[in-house]
C-alpha cells in the first residue's frame, strides 16, 4: 500500500496538461471557491468560475465522496424556479498530519482542515544516539498514535509531512544531508510509509526551517506577507525563504542554505570545513565563544553542556550589564544584519522572522542587526524589510508541516486517496 | 489617453475574483491551450477546458477581435452532424516591443506574438550626458519609429516593456535608482507614455539583468530551465533570478541586487561607499586593476579609457600568457565561484549564466569558477549547478523585454487595449 506518490511540494501547475490534470485542476478551483466564498449553490459555482453546472456537479459529487464538501441541505432558494441546495466546504472530516523528528525530539501536529488542532505533542527523543532504524521505528509508532487519535476526532489525515533539519530530495522525499541527526541519503518517506502499514495517502518530507516559514507566513508573526524570510539561530543557521506567498524551492529542493554563506573568507573555520560561514558569526555557538570570558568554548563544543544551560547563563548575564555580553550579542546582531542584507538584496522580503535562540535575544539583537542592514542594503530605505521575532516556539515546523498538507490538499483534493468511510475501514490495519 | 495601467510584471494571479477577472483568466486559458495545442475547433477547446461551449464561443469572439485568434474556415469536420470551424493562434497582428537604455546606447527589439523579429536597432546615445529629459525625447523617438515600423508589418505592438540599469519599482514603472544613468525617482513609464501621445498600450520599465535572464530563460543557453540565475560582468555586476520558471521580484521588484553582496568585509572600499562588495572582486574595474602591472587603475576609472580597449588589451595579454593577466583572471573565476556558491546555497538553481564581459573570458573564468562553486556549495554535488557563458551578447535586455511583453499579452489578452483595427487607425497621432 506504499504505491501512493510522495507529496511533491513544488509550485502550482499552472497550466492544464490533458484531461486527468484538468479534472484535478477543475477539483481544486471548486474547493477553493468554497473555502473563498462559504456556502453556495452548484449554480453559484458555475456561474462564478464559468464551468458547465453538469461538470461542476460532477465534481462536487466527488468532493463530497472524499469528505471535503457537505450539502447545506435547502437553501437561498430563488424567488421562482427549484430551490437550489447549498453547500460548503467540510473541514472536518479530513484531517492534516505536521510531524519534525530534530535533534532532540519528535514533534506532531495534527488538524483538520478547518484548522481545528486534534492533535499537538512533543516527545523527547536522541536520534542521533537511537540512529536512523530506531529512529523510523519510534517516528512510526509517534505517526500512528497521532492517525488513530485523529481517526477517532473524525478527521482521518489526508497526507503527512516530516520536517527534518537537513537537506532533502523532496521529489522523493529522501533526506539527502542531515549532519545534526547523522543521515544521509535516508529515504524518509518511503521508509515511514512501511513503517505506517495501510496508511494510504501522501508522505512528503520537508526541510524544518521550509516548514517553520510557512507556519509563519500561515500563522505567525508574518501571517500573509507573501516575501519574506525566515532564520532560526541555533548551532546551525537555518533559513526558509517565501516567494510571492510560496516556499522557494530550487531545482532540489536545497534552497534556502543560509548558515554556511561565505561572510569573511578571512574569518573563522566552520564545523563544515569551510572559512567564515554565517555560522561561525551568528550561530550559538559563536555567541556563546564571545560571551563567555575564559576559553572553555571551542568549535563544536557548543551542543554539550545543554545549550539551554548556556542561553539561560547568558540571559542572566544581559539581565545583570555584563559587558562583554552585551558586546558579544551586538556583535551578532550586526553579523545578523550584515548576513540579513545579502538575503534583501537578492530577494527584496518585506520582514525577515527570526526564531530559535534569535527569538529569546531579539529585543537586543534586533537594533544593531536593522541599523546594519539598513547601511548595506542596495536599495536602502526603499526596501523596506524589518526583523521580527517568532512568537511560534518549537511547534513551528511541526505546524508548518501540518499547513503543507492542507496546502496539498487545497491544491490537489484527488491526491488524498480515500473518503472518510475507506479510512475509517482501514483503522484496523494500524 | 496615457490611463492605461503599466504592466504589473509580477506573478500570475492563481485564484479567480470576480466576474471581470475570471473572463480574463478565461482568455488567457483559451489562448494558452491555442498556443500549446495549435489549432482546433470550439467544441475541442470547451473539452479541453471544461468551460462552456456558449462562453467559449464568446471568448473566442473576443480574442478574434483583438487580433490574437483567426478562424480557419471549415476543417476537422465530424463524421456526422455539422462541420466545425477551427481556430488559431494568430500571432501576425499584434506586436511586443521591447527597448533598453544603457549607459551608452538605446536598444530596441520588436516582434510578433508568433516571435518573427520586425525591428532590431541599437543607436548610440550618451544617457548620462545627455540627462533624463532629452533620454526621454531620444526614447519616446525611437520607440515611434519602431511602433510606426511594426504597424507598417502589420502588428501594432500590444505592450512596451523598457530595461534600465537599476532600481526599479515595477509597480508604477519607476526607476528608483539608476547610478550609471544618473537617474533617481524617474516615472519613466508615465514620462514615455507621455512623449508617445496616443499609444494606448501598456508600458512597463524593468531591471536590465532581470529581462536578460527572461531572455536566456526563453532563447538563450539556459533556455527552458525554470531555475536559473543571469549575472552580467560590466564595471558593475548586475544579476536576475527565475524560480521556478518565473524572475524573482521580491516585494518591491528590487530583488537580484547581486553587485553589493559583502562578500569580504576587510577588503577594499566600493564605488558605493560600503566595503567588500562583490563588485570589488568581479566587476571590470577589480579585473583591470588587478591586470595592470602599473597603478594605472584606480577605482571609478575604468569607464574611461574605454572598457572596449581595456578588454582587448586583457585578451591580447591572455593570448600571450602573460602571467600577472592570466592570474588576476584566475583570481577574479576564483571570486565569481565564492560569490556564485551564495546565489546556489540560497537559490539552488540548476545554471548560472554569464554575460557581459564575463562571458568573453569565459573560457578561462569558468574552470576556477565551477571549482570553488563546487567547494563551497553546501548541498555539493546534489545541488547541480553549472556555469554557461552567455551568446545572446548586448540586445538581452531588449530581447527580454519584448517577450515579457508577449509573456503579458498571454496572461491577459485583455490588457492589450485595442484590436488591429483601432490601431491602426491611431497611427496618424504618433
Amino acid at each position: 500500500m506504499s504505491q501512493q506518490p510522495p507529496i511533491r511540494t513544488a509550485g502550482l501547475r499552472t497550466q492544464a496538461v490533458g484531461h486527468a490534470s484538468l479534472r484535478r485542476a477543475n477539483l481544486a478551483l471548486v474547493l477553493r471557491h468554497l473555502r473563498d466564498e462559504g456556502s453556495c449553490s452548484r449554480s453559484d459555482v458555475a456561474d462564478a468560475t464559468g464551468l458547465h453546472r453538469a461538470t461542476v456537479s460532477s465534481l462536487m459529487a466527488e468532493l463530497i465522496e472524499r469528505g471535503l464538501v457537505r450539502e447545506l441541505g435547502t437553501a437561498r432558494a430563488g424567488a421562482i424556479g427549484r430551490p437550489r441546495r447549498a453547500v460548503a466546504l467540510d473541514g472536518s472530516h479530513v484531517g492534516a498530519l505536521g510531524m519534525e523528528i530534530n535533534v532532540d525530539y519528535i514533534a506532531v501536529h495534527g488538524i483538520d482542515l478547518g484548522g481545528r488542532v486534534l492533535v499537538e505533542r512533543r516527545i523527547g527523543f536522541d536520534a542521533m544516539g537511537e540512529g536512523p532504524d530506531r529512529s523510523l521505528v519510534e517516528l512510526g509508532r509517534v505517526a500512528r498514535k497521532a492517525i488513530a487519535e485523529m481517526r477517532r476526532a473524525g478527521a482521518a489525515p489526508g497526507g503527512i509531512v516530516v520536517a527534518v533539519p537537513g537537506l532533502v530530495d523532496i521529489g522523493p522525499g529522501v533526506v539527502t544531508l542531515a549532519p545534526n541527526l547523522g543521515w544521509d541519503d535516508l529515504p524518509l518517506a518511503e521508509r515511514l510509509r512501511a513503517e505506517l502499514g495501510g496508511f494510504r495517502a501522501p508522505v512528503g518530507v520537508d526541510n524544518d526551517a521550509n516548514l517553520s516559514a510557512l507556519a509563519e507566513f500561515t500563522s505567525g508573526v508574518a501571517a500573509g506577507t507573501p516575501d519574506m524570510v525566515y532564520l532560526t539561530g541555533e548551532v546551525g543557521v537555518g533559513g526558509g525563504i517565501m516567494v510571492g506567498g510560496r516556499l522557494l524551492r530550487g531545482a532540489d529542493g536545497f534552497s534556502g542554505e543560509v548558515g554556511h554563506l561565505p561572510v569573511n573568507p578571512a574569518g573563522r573555520r566552520c564545523g563544515c570545513g569551510r572559512t567564515g560561514c554565517w555560522e561561525t558569526k551568528v550561530g550559538l555557538a559563536a555567541l556563546v565563544r564571545a560571551a563567555t570570558p575564559e576559553r572553555a568554548y571551542e568549535l563544536g563544543a557548543a551542543a554539550s553542556p545543554d545549550p539551554e544551560v548556556r542561553m539561560k547563563e547568558i540571559s542572566r548575564a544581559l539581565a545583570a550589564g555584563e559587558p562583554r555580553t552585551l558586546a558579544a550579542v551586538a556583535e551578532v546582531g550586526r553579523w545578523l544584519g550584515l548576513g540579513g542584507s545579502i538575503l534583501v538584496n537578492l530577494f527584496n522580503p518585506r520582514v525577515i522572522v527570526i526564531g530559535g535562540y534569535f527569538a529569546r535575544l531579539a529585543e537586543r539583537l534586533i537594533p544593531p542587526a536593522q541599523a546594519e542592514l539598513e547601511r548595506l542594503v542596495v536599495a536602502g530605505p526603499a526596501a523596506r524589510c524589518r526583523f521580527l521575532a517568532s512568537n511560534l516556539g518549537f511547534g513551528a515546523a511541526s505546524r508548518g508541516a501540518a499547513s503543507m498538507v492542507v496546502d496539498h490538499i487545497m491544491d490537489d483534493p484527488a491526491a488524498i486517496g480515500f473518503g472518510p468511510a475507506t479510512a475509517r475501514s482501514s483503522v484496523g490495519s494500524l
